[in-house]
């Protein structure tokens, strides 16, 4: 293949990535969200810790966060932007997630995503991410109510 | 060069943009830290809004946050790591700005640093950015005291 070919086709394997761990939340599936971790991935989280380091870390919060909600986990990606070089890539975008607490409350926010990547042994896997709210400075909030 | 010796020499280029950035906050360079955007650079900052599109709104940003400060600005880059591919490449870190305000405020706050690059005519260029703290959920109030 030429580059512009292989860059056609990783941008494809990137952007079904994407879409496949946004069909995993919706399906409550942490066990395909996690599978596209490194095993040392870096993830800065909209809530804290500072870091998660290691793919076990997101695990329990990633099956935290899921089992947090009722059916059905609304989840949304909007604006998409991937960049792939031979064996680097990373994307962004702003996500959404709309869903009902097992306490009762409705959750309807946006959110900041860029996931970084690395091919390993052909494949790409996730070596680092971060999600993220603004804060607004007066009030030393973070900003839920945000849409793009 | 072979590829090994290749990736080092990206990985110094890219290292020293970023002390280059850390030195340039210190004496207030704006003009310094903005030369290494990407005219369509996206930005998710630590405050919002959601993002700034575009090289003039991180400017005008760039300038309000150092002239919010007195003299001296502390600012540490800790935990950097750089990944790097042929011509895209990303790098993450904890920031720290130690500083006081112009109102007499002190502000002593790390956060989480995304930077993703792509290599244009030769040179690294910032096409994308994300900083940001995360949040209490309980609160809802952004946590500024976290320390790495």
């Amino acid at each position: 293949m030429n580059p512009a070919n292989h860059r056609a086709t990783d941008e494809a394997l990137i952007r079904g990535l994407i879409d496949d761990w946004a069909r995993a939340i919706r399906s409550r599936d942490v066990r395909r969200v996690v599978s596209k971790y490194a095993q040392d991935v870096v993830s800065f989280d909209v809530v804290g810790p500072l870091q998660y380091v290691g793919s076990d870390g997101i695990t329990r919060r990633a099956e935290e966060w899921v089992s947090s909600f009722r059916d059905p986990i609304g989840y949304e990606v909007r604006d998409l932007s991937i960049h792939t070089g031979d064996d680097v890539a990373f994307c962004h975008s702003l996500n959404r997630v709309n869903a009902t607490t097992t306490t009762g409350n409705t959750i309807d926010m946006w959110w900041r995503a860029t996931v970084c990547f690395r091919k390993i042994d052909g494949n790409w896997v996730v070596t680092h991410q971060h999600n993220s709210v603004p804060f607004d400075p007066e009030s030393g909030k973070a900003s839920l109510g945000l849409r793009p």
